[in-house]
């Protein structure tokens, strides 16, 4: 018998060699430091949480449904629930179009194992929100990228330009609204055009609209779900509107496609927790989600004005950055000599504060927004925004 | 412009076109009427849930830990606890070999994706949990079978033969308590060749041992993990020693291999919920489990019993079955011409009873227990038990 083979000789699957590292892991261990303080993560405000309610939710519902730790499908009464919420969105759906998923993030993975082949297409935008690269990463595919306009969202002409060229992506990835990271949302105009590019080239777009219902002076516009329901595959979360501990999210698909989805959802982790579900509908029923939802509205509003005038006071004049009308981010572009990568390292060690460099949502290791930083306003209060952003603006000036 | 593409256009991903159709999701669907009495899943008996410990757990994690409902990494308390559970079966390991999941199911998939290439090889018995085959199902693989003992297991000797004949299977799938469906547990000798092989070869092994914990008369063997901690990638469950609905697993695995599967686990669904991992963590911290699974193996120990005396009484004397030593099944095999999944549809629609048939088990749609049934007795007490196989023998004889 020959000698027992050690770890090293462990094969993992091909993909797994050119995988990329995650920067979001590497902002959690960063900010696990207790004195660092984080503008990284879209992390909800922790203080906001309806904590209270929750535990009522939880014990009425363990009391009342002797089922709830059971193997459940998905809730009935909580798909009535989001179409009621997409109602407010501005779409109309039916229940048999809900599927939920646990979290907008598997909705993602779940799309992407349903819709692409390995070595496939995407069109998606040159920078763009790191989980979704993450998702799609297994089936190394080819990332057809599109420009964004930071005024108006992704370039549609773009679009039209590859599809035209003969592209044939598996699907369009979209976020309409609250964009992560770049905090911009699509003008009316491009939405036209970009679900009628969709429908004539029948191509599904992946809309991701887990900020869509933080929005600030104005309500968002109605997102791509709006305009078409056949070629629109809608992801929504509770994460940002309710806890991301819950780990519920939702998808708005064609009804024909709900029976693929769930023999993908069962292979994945067989269902979403019934009682987490149980949980939200029973707080959703009591009628307290609508005033939840201003107060987080309200908040970040205001967090997001501070942010925006601590930038105003303390960044170096070079500095660019506009108004998110929704979501959770702030995008600022620096002088393009600046590497916010290397930034960010002195900024941990050295001023104990933290963000996203922008080199982590480059499509394909795209350098392109190397010198443009992603901060998040919703987790620290106007206090702590103000020291993190003075901190910040030393660690540039050095 | 052309006209719009209708939804036939669109076109997925090329594997789902070959999915198997879940025989689990039929006999959900099935056993929502409510007068079938149901033997099909594996659901643990809901009155034994401790849903007011739950309750009160929630309760205080929510009043005391403002992070609870956040995103977070797993929580390390409970890795430590999962060390210490995995003593009682035998196994020496560490927290920081100890990785968190949504469900075993989903530490199978997140295994398949970072094991599996694409038309792939996999070495698997010819009859398994059909969960596994929906995990692997998206890689396209070639599952190389063996056969298995019902009294001694998989056929190791047939592992050891493909090895040698050049095979090179990315992992060798195995459940060695509690079998799923075949209810046998693996001979202390085939355990020790098997992990000796996957050390020689350097091929790992998935144990899953969502049912190691639930022996009768006398403990199960130590797991193959208790005798190798590199080739052997563990994976356990809460799902049927606590609740199904909390959605949490773990794997334990060499712990280089555990950056790669969080990356994976995050691109799947970030995280497993932290509140319903506090949840677990306080009420194993408060002392409850031992005293709980030991009820369970009391109460599925008179369950079982009440099955194998029901059919001793009342099914065909050509029938054969053997007594589960682990599990939550017993392993029925009829005479060759009869047909289980004819017979399911007239004991659902004729005699309510239902169950899985073991055509459902079957590699690549193999017919070979077409003859067969998988009987759950976890779910029904002992009167529901005799009532359901007396309607099961009289669909039967007829």
């Amino acid at each position: 018998m020959t000698q027992p083979a050690t770890l090293e000789a462990l094969s993992l699957a091909r993909w797994t060699q050119t995988m990329t590292h995650s920067a979001i892991q590497d902002a959690l261990a960063a900010i696990a430091q207790p004195d660092v303080l984080s503008f990284a993560l879209g992390l909800p405000a922790p203080e906001l949480f309806p904590s209270e309610l929750f535990a009522q939710a939880a014990t009425h519902v363990l009391a009342t449904e002797p089922y709830a730790l059971q193997y459940q499908p998905a809730l009935q009464p909580l798909k009535a629930q989001i179409v009621e919420l997409m109602a407010q969105r501005g779409v109309t759906c039916r229940e048999q179009q809900v599927f939920l998923t646990t979290g907008a993030q598997q909705a993602l993975s779940l799309l992407a194992r349903m819709l692409l082949d390995p070595g496939g297409q995407v069109i998606a935008e040159e920078t763009i929100y790191s989980g979704f690269l993450q998702a799609i990463e297994p089936f190394q595919p080819t990332v057809l990228t599109v420009p964004t306009d930071l005024e108006t969202g992704m370039d549609v002409d773009a679009v039209e330009a590859l599809l035209s060229d003969r592209a044939r992506p598996a699907f369009i990835y979209a976020i309409s609204d609250g964009h992560n990271p770049l905090a911009v949302s699509m003008s009316a105009e491009k939405r036209a055009r970009l679900v009628e590019l969709a429908q004539q080239y029948g191509v599904p777009i992946i809309e991701d609209d887990a900020y869509g219902f933080l929005w600030y002076e104005n309500r968002s516009s109605p997102p791509l779900r709006a305009l078409d329901e056949q070629w629109v595959f809608y992801a929504g979360s509770f994460s940002k509107i309710l806890a991301p501990s819950l780990r519920a999210g939702w998808l708005i698909v064609p009804e024909e496609l709900v029976p693929t989805l769930s023999a993908i959802k069962e292979a994945s982790d067989i269902n979403t927790s019934t009682f987490t579900q149980r949980i939200i509908a029973a707080y959703i029923e009591a009628g307290h989600l609508p005033e939840h939802i201003a107060t987080l509205r309200r908040v970040y509003h205001t967090r997001r004005d501070a942010m925006l005038d601590a930038l105003q006071a303390h960044f170096p004049s070079e500095a660019r950055w506009r108004t998110p009308t929704s979501g959770l981010f702030i995008w600022v572009e620096l002088p393009s000599a600046v590497d916010t990568g290397e930034l960010l390292r002195r900024a941990i060690a050295v001023d104990k504060v933290a963000f996203i460099p922008g080199h982590a949502f480059g499509v394909g290791g795209s350098r392109r927004s190397a010198h443009c930083m992603r901060l998040n306003f919703s987790n620290c209060d106007p206090e702590r925004i103000e020291e993190g952003i003075t901190r910040l603006a030393r660690a540039l000036s050095r």
